[in-house]
């Protein structure tokens, strides 16, 4: 299997043109949060159909895009597969810190969900 | 002038009602995010009239409700007064360095687009 990004590329911002309110709305829906905490953990690009999320799959496809076009992950296709990876390099030069705190802040909040 | 509280009490989430989500959410506006950094600077709490966003009174309103509902800020009527103050301690306790992390993001951004 070859791994070769077909011609179906997909817009993204450039590093430059990624902003805060943006980006901290793609984070606000839980959905979007579960997504961009499973690429965290995994370190690695994951396949769209690798998430199983509890919503019809346009609004999965428009989840997606919302972190795509906010910058907060970067998708391509390879092969069959649209491929989906955190932007960590481009996030972390823009907004030191915030990405990890987020993160944080949403296992947290589980946890204490989960306690209560 | 007294400060005593009026009976109009506004509604706000308890600490452990307050979530994640909600609060990315309240922050991911410009105006918003205008607010909460006055708010953050002043280290006290300040009138709605303090401040001039350029957009109209009911939008004004709509955004400190936004804030309020998310937990970001506590209101409360003082005379004829609307105070409005940052729940710092709220914020720091259920997400440890969210706030700052926003609040630096957002400084850092505006410093960027400036020298853009």
């Amino acid at each position: 299997m070859t791994t070769a990004t077909s011609s179906r590329a997909l817009a993204h911002p450039e590093r430059a043109e990624i902003r805060l309110e943006s980006v901290l709305h793609a984070l606000s829906d839980p959905m979007r949060l579960q997504v961009v905490r499973e690429l965290a953990a995994a370190e690695d690009e994951l396949s769209c159909s690798h998430f199983d999320l509890p919503v019809t799959k346009s609004t999965t496809t428009h989840h997606f895009r919302v972190l795509r076009e906010s910058g907060v992950i970067r998708q391509v296709y390879r092969g069959t597969a649209k491929m989906n990876g955190l932007r960590r390099d481009d996030l972390t030069e823009l907004f030191p810190g915030l990405l990890d705190a987020v993160l944080d802040a949403s296992v947290r909040q589980e946890r204490r969900l989960a306690d209560g």
